[in-house]
């Protein structure tokens, strides 16, 4: 008998569905639509001719180690090049402390492993990152929202959530995916003291943090963490999950993030990974090393910088200019995104097969939001498209907010 | 407050444990140590320079795509020359049954999430693959285990399991991890018509297929099952789920695996992945396609048979020599390990430091038993030494058994 396989599926399975962005991102991807719509690092700016020479070197000097089965925790080497990267925010962190993964998207899909048993409580921002919830929902979590201003996360509404016994607490602090904002210095502090208060995990995904344009540095959550336990040994203990990737360091392609944490998580995370993929690709940690090694990623950062800079800044005033009064939206400091509201009573997921009609496509907001709410919203990146692709995509934005604002008579 | 992360971990995360083999492999890997406890391939046939001329073609002539985010299915030629190679085992399908993994422990990892539900049973053969238990341990899974004997799973005690309303049976039919042993045509067969009649889903494991010394080749269980469902079509439609992997047939170290299954559990899995990982290194899919196309897996298969064979046969033949009687051990026909064992009341985890003493290592056999038999058994690799150091380290072995079967009054 052939098996009726809706059937055969665990419990689970019913949790675990397709992205929302995977199918809009179907539709935007058509030939000749200006896409605003993915998370897209500029392939332009790729640095190929570095790959090509690592590989090179790699299979060259490491020969058939390359190829081989490697332990769980990550190339030491590359560790190493982690932590000292790591120590330029600030983050002063022993090799222990690392451990490696397949893209961040892994680190949020064994952290749920680890953190989320069904029906369990996660704060997060709203909006947050989607990739989060998509891990995040297979595990069964529940979510409980904060909101988010023009500085982050809203940390005088945090404590109310964290009284109903969350397991997790996460938050994007630097240029927020999707809104674009900044987490302040201040709201940072207080997150930490609300998260020692009520002995709750911070998760703080960072995979922005070197693309900043304008502005101060403001120091990560896990170094404020650190402060407060006024630890002064070698190894992180505390209270924060730190992620952050090469995705946009060096290139997503390649499936290389990493996680910094209290040796603890990092032990459980080891056994977790063991069981998910056994590690790594080896031949992908040994490339990262001798790509990034020699203070690379931070000159490849400003080389990166320079890219995405100009072309958010064209973003912005092509926003000024086209969108019509009523339309807001973020002035990110750096990062990939930011965030249009428009008008009450308009619904960007019906705005969307318009735009695309136009030849331009967008992600409409309500996903990111946990609570069901931002229909008005959506998310828009501007670090893929040239700029002469971002001056015309928000030009036919901007026509198509004007006549959907005069059919439905928005003031 | 500093976290006590024992108690902040879900109640999950108590089952997530390290392998045993990983803590054996670290004694074991000292220097001068013999080991046959790994499950590795040989690193002195990996295809280095091939894999090199693939790194420089890739990044030449898919230049930043191939640093990129690819969709979570995999890269189409890949899929393509998987279908390919399937077809050459009479495995007809069509790319959309197939969906890549980072590496076959991904694949588990991801069907425990589908098919597992806490408490769940799952049919597996005793000794069975310790990567499946750790996975699918982290899902809450209880087994029900079939003896095997020199035919593979005892299909004629298959029956009376089934009865208990398990969601999965886990077998590996081509010279098993660990034991070695082959599952018989009859046995496929029957296997296939019990899991229709019961309606359960059968996980094909098989990264050994290839690798087949002496005897004939045998039918893979989804072939049995196709036409069993007399499926005349492209695509597969059936109960099977059948995974194998590049990994003892390119290299471990570019973590690249393969399902293979119905399309409805494709379309399911294409999620589960999708917040698992995003999708595997698109760098290292296009690479597995450069090195692998035109013939080359069947070209590579021909030299590390050669290769292994001869390996095989001075491991037989220096046991034959060496071992005292009272020992047995199973002759496979391809693979890479064998299994030993020992007189009843014998305790290979008590000899396993006696032997590492002696500079030669082994993996205990009792972990591969989820019932908790097995104390006198285990596990030896003959792929990874050479044939001095194979003749050398069973040689050592011999002597401690003597001695052991002595000081024991074993008759």
């Amino acid at each position: 008998m052939q098996i009726n396989w809706e059937k055969r599926f665990a419990d689970r399975a019913s949790r675990i569905n397709s992205s929302v962005i995977r199918e809009i991102l179907k539709h935007s991807s058509a030939p000749g639509v200006i896409s605003f719509a993915g998370g897209l690092p500029s392939p332009d700016v790729f640095p190929v001719e570095d790959f090509k020479r690592a590989c090179d070197v790699v299979l060259t000097e490491a020969g058939p180690d390359a190829l081989q089965y490697t332990p769980t925790e990550g190339f030491i080497p590359l560790r190493e090049v982690i932590a000292d990267h790591s120590a330029s925010y600030g983050i002063p962190t022993a090799i222990e402390n690392i451990q490696l993964t397949s893209g961040s998207q892994q680190a949020l899909d064994l952290l749920g492993m680890l953190f989320i048993d069904p029906g369990d409580y996660v704060v997060v921002e709203n909006p947050t990152y989607l990739g989060a919830l998509q891990a995040w929902n297979a595990y069964g979590a529940k979510y409980l929202t904060v909101p988010s201003d023009e500085d982050g996360m809203r940390t005088d509404l945090l404590e109310e959530q964290l009284k109903k016994g969350p397991r997790l607490i996460y938050v994007l602090p630097n240029f927020q995916n999707p809104s674009g904002v900044t987490l302040s210095l201040e709201r940072r502090q207080e997150l930490v003291e609300l998260a020692d208060k009520y002995n709750v995990p911070i998760i703080e995904d960072d995979p922005y943090g070197k693309l900043r344009y304008f502005g101060e540095h403001i120091p990560p959550v896990i170094v404020l963490d650190k402060k407060l336990h006024n630890d002064m040994g070698d190894h992180y203990h505390g209270n924060v999950i730190y992620l952050s990737t090469f995705s946009k360091l060096l290139a997503p392609g390649i499936r290389m993030a990493w996680v910094i944490a209290d040796m603890q998580v990092i032990q459980k995370l080891v056994f977790a990974k063991q069981g998910a993929d056994l590690h790594s690709p080896t031949l992908n940690q040994m490339i990262a090393y001798e790509v990034g090694r020699d203070g690379f990623l931070d000159e490849y950062a400003k080389k990166i910088r320079a890219v995405y800079k100009e072309r958010l800044e064209v973003m912005l005033d092509a926003m000024e200019e086209h969108f019509p009064d009523g339309v807001r939206w973020t002035e990110p400091e750096g990062g990939m995104f930011l965030w249009v509201t428009l008008p009450e009573g308009m619904d960007a997921d019906e705005l969307l097969p318009k735009a695309v009609e136009r030849k331009v496509a967008f992600v409409p907001g309500r996903p990111f939001h946990p609570d069901g709410s931002g229909k008005n919203t959506m998310r828009v990146n501007f670090s893929n498209a040239s700029p002469e692709m971002i001056r015309e995509g928000i030009a036919r934005l901007g026509v198509l907010f004007r006549e959907e604002m005069a059919a439905l008579a928005v003031p």
